[in-house]
């Protein structure tokens, strides 16, 4: 199927979505993204995707004065692709334009690239439901991850080591702490309190992981930002990711070793439970995800 | 001028080289690359490039079976560019190919991309002659530098701001150390020894690097293959870089601080006179650079 995508304001086939050679993103990784999920063509914390994309262009200087009007380029782009009534992604990527090849910045003003499309983003029905494996790996990635920048060869790389074995996610370890994993946030319940990494140049500020606190919030739920130690894993009850893809999916296993008796944590469900609601409605109270989709 | 370029075997004019916004180049950094220059048609030291592209391409899993082609691609590259009695750069990027967005490698076969191009690469004269200012900056890079991939973001925003601070390249700086610049080695010589960061996930394995250690060798200069820590800097009597590029260009001063008297070195000079007869031949005894080009 030849979906529309929207490159630098104009609705094409994405065949007809043509990047140059030139492009600073091909050459350079010279651009970031982000992702946005719609439930039904409504779009789940969208000014918080939107700061998160202004931030971001601003941290690498593209000057990019369109951010305005990514709302309604990708409502037209849900629109013309038909995926209203769908669990949409809508993925959007700028980066510094087209200009022949040179570290520094073009030395005359170039328009930045920018290239959104949409595509089905349901729900991981296995995942949320029964919890993945994940494998832990050194943290080998730049110092500003909390940029959401296009420089994930590192994830890709370790991300396919996971699939390889069996896992759903890589876990990064940094100084000996978790930091996050290759496209989600990471959380450790321990003694009933809820851990996760501080934001920092380490890790990306999730959405969906400022979603959790506040849900921990209301439940009563206590939550410290403080790194959690690789090598004191076995004593967590309990662990998590999120993500705007991932949701919340429970972990289950970390490389050989069995979180708690293997199967998916109550606080982990009780939070699970709620995000579902806010996003999926009251349908959420039902776990019986294929009438959800 | 529309320069022809090579895309997947094909020579095409650059503006009929498409790449797809599913390049998991454009994506994911997910390539690598590397430069060759040309003396007048004659590649320098071709089969290290050579064999460092495969071993690229080999760390970052990529399939790809027509390193044996790039010398001939290259060739007739220049030829359909007319600059075989020219200096030009032979820039070659390998990525793992289209596929739709997904972190992991795509899980059918897929050919990747082979994108090249030639432009001209006469010496930087000024800087070779001169010597240049440098800026000092974080080694925030990953971890996996010898790896010469296109995660360029860091070096890119480091050498604007070297750009825009009147200076030549910026130090990278790590574990209070010198690792390497965003486009080419560190050398420093103190008490008339040449100090340089050894082979290491910190920085990239120059092949200007080798070539400049094995100069030193003929010429009876010590080389340590150690790092120099940022803070003794000082102490150095000199400091030059090194690329395919840069060839060898002397560092003159270090943010406000004048490298020695602030002049290129005696040794960089001895160094530099060795490299660029091997490289522009006899007419490099005379160092007007004017006639060279």
């Amino acid at each position: 199927m030849n979906t529309f995508v929207c490159f630098n304001g104009e609705f094409l086939p994405k065949d007809k979505a043509v990047i140059s050679p030139d492009d600073r993103g091909f050459y350079f990784a010279d651009g970031i993204y982000d992702v946005i999920k719609y439930y039904h063509g409504k779009a789940f914390c969208l000014n918080d995707h939107l700061l998160r994309l202004k931030r971001s262009i601003s941290e690498i200087r593209i000057h990019f004065t369109g951010i305005e009007k990514i709302e309604e380029l990708a409502h037209e782009l849900i629109r013309l692709n038909k995926m209203e009534i769908e669990y949409t992604g809508v993925y959007i990527q700028v980066t510094r334009g087209v200009y022949q090849r040179m570290h520094r910045f073009p030395p005359e003003p170039v328009a930045p690239t920018v290239y959104m499309n949409a595509y089905p983003l349901p729900p991981f029905i296995n995942e949320i439901r029964h919890g993945i494996k994940v494998i832990l790996r050194k943290d080998i990635r730049w110092q500003r991850c909390d940029i959401k920048s296009v420089m994930l060869l590192p994830n890709v790389l370790m991300y396919q080591e996971a699939v390889e074995n069996g896992a759903g996610e890589c876990f990064f370890i940094r100084d000996g702490c978790f930091t996050e994993s290759t496209h989600s946030n990471i959380f450790g319940v321990k003694s009933g309190i809820v851990y996760t990494h501080p934001d920092s140049g380490h890790i990306l500020p999730g959405i969906t992981k400022i979603v959790i606190l506040q849900i921990c919030n209301r439940l009563g739920i206590t939550v410290k930002e403080t790194p959690v130690p690789a090598n004191d894993f076995r004593n967590f009850e309990e662990f998590f990711i999120s993500g705007t893809g991932s949701e919340v999916i429970p972990v289950i296993q970390m490389e050989d070793t069995l979180i708690g008796d293997g199967s998916p944590g109550n606080i982990t469900r009780m939070i699970q439970q709620e995000f579902f609601r806010q996003t999926y409605g009251e349908m959420a109270d039902d776990w019986d995800f294929e009438k959800w989709i």
